[in-house]
């Protein structure tokens, strides 16, 4: 599932309108319903970011694949529920109920998962449930950004990467000035732990300042990714690679700019180009 | 923090043993110690597959980010605990003290996170842990996959996407008989959710056979991955990119040969080559 979205492309030194498709993406809260000596229990297992589609293919992969279940036949039926949420009118919750309650691993539900009954992300919009811990928009960064500073930055984190030259295959995120210069970096085989770890090290060291940074991250950029930078007021995010719908939305929502694609000589600008500058 | 692994690697038309820097991954188990109406409570809170190293740094932008805390200054203290355990002797638990329990945000606590006291990832090996699930060792091959039909995969995994050419920003995931052809294909934002999906729709139409099989993955191969393979019993995994060290050890522990960073003439197998024809 993907969805058309208008963007700023820069390319062969200039700025144009394009509309480009992005893959959606949209919490999916998946709870079982098992028979726990001989009552019927309703528990939320899990909440996944996922695409759209396919998603009792979803569940059943996930149920066996966790071992919560040893076999298929196990699931008596599988239901989406919920109302239909946010601009795609699309259920996020799905129930399945479990007909042989004595071979599903109840001690690793218990265990492993969630046991809250009430999910936030996925009852309403995604978006409002963020608004709720979240008010006011992202700042503004002075100056505004330049082509050369927002191609350069993914190069410049590669270049202070220590462990990436060596393996090959683990995520960055940079804090940098917002004319270009690198103040903090971190690695970790999660994207979502180098981030962290970076705005961990730079708060621990008092380094944030919103209106004079943006922050740079390695890979794709998701709902999760956006959120995180968020927190930090800094208002403006920049990804290696493409944007999910959600990290698009939530840039939108707190006037966010979110960058993707950054190549060599060309990059998309997702959302509110005011803090980009044109020149 | 990474690692040097013995690798076979295929390029310029031969195989050859190499020395290789993987990215160590292991589990973190994030523990809090918070007062709640006057107790003194210990919730763990998170499991994170991480690189170890700046865990404290993890840990602090972690609970901003989450938004647990507002400030840094209610963190009271971080401290690693646990036994040090796998072959990297790393204490994989830390628990955080809170100072100021009035402005912690325990009902986002209590709805958003794990209630569990253990974990058995991070106890002991997280090896160990899943051999309590998992006994035997994952299916042999047959045949045995030749230069092309690896090479191939990621290509032909690629061309059957119908998402990635149009928004180059999903992961897939696809199943493959032995000899190269494409059985089963699921994309999404997710790498975890692509590979459920797939497997939960070879499962539902009862298109597993491990001995004839094998899971190609776009992107990185990370420890959730080769797990969720490993219920399968499918012998042979193979990732566009790099893997990380849990993700080949666990490959290792049950035999199963994981091949990465398949490019145009060149490919690295981690584990077990007895899987792949040298021919």
């Amino acid at each position: 599932m993907n969805s058309k979205y208008r963007v700023i492309k820069f390319k062969k030194n200039k700025f144009e309108k394009i509309d480009d498709l992005i893959s959606v993406e949209e919490p999916l809260e998946i709870s079982l319903k098992y028979n726990d000596q001989d009552k019927w229990v309703i528990s939320s297992l899990s909440i996944t970011m996922r695409t759209p589609g396919h998603d009792e293919d979803l569940v059943r992969g996930f149920l066996f694949n966790e071992q919560i279940i040893q076999n298929l036949d196990e699931i008596d039926n599988i239901e989406s529920k919920g109302d239909k949420v946010g601009q795609y009118k699309i259920q996020n919750k799905i129930l399945v109920t479990i007909n042989n309650s004595k071979n599903i691993n109840i001690s690793k539900i218990k265990r492993d998962f969630l046991t809250n009954s009430s999910c936030g992300v996925c009852g309403k919009s995604s978006l409002d449930a963020l608004e709720i811990i979240k008010k006011e928009k992202t700042s503004n960064i002075e100056p505004k950004l330049t082509k050369d500073v927002i191609i350069q930055s993914p190069s410049i984190l590669k270049q202070n990467q220590s462990e990436f030259s060596k393996t090959g295959g683990i995520h960055a995120s940079g804090l940098f000035s917002s004319d270009g210069k690198l103040i903090s970096l971190r690695e970790d085989v999660g994207r979502h732990n180098a981030l962290d770890k970076m705005i961990g090290n730079a708060l621990n060291k008092g380094q944030i300042n919103p209106q004079k940074q943006f922050i740079t991250c390695s890979g794709r950029l998701n709902f999760e990714l956006v959120q995180k930078v968020l927190m930090t007021n800094i208002g403006l995010i920049i990804g290696v690679g493409a944007p999910t719908s959600l990290a698009i939305d939530l840039a939108n929502r707190f006037d966010m700019t979110l960058i993707g694609f950054v190549k060599e000589d060309s990059f998309n600008v997702y959302t509110n180009n005011q803090k980009v500058s044109v020149n």
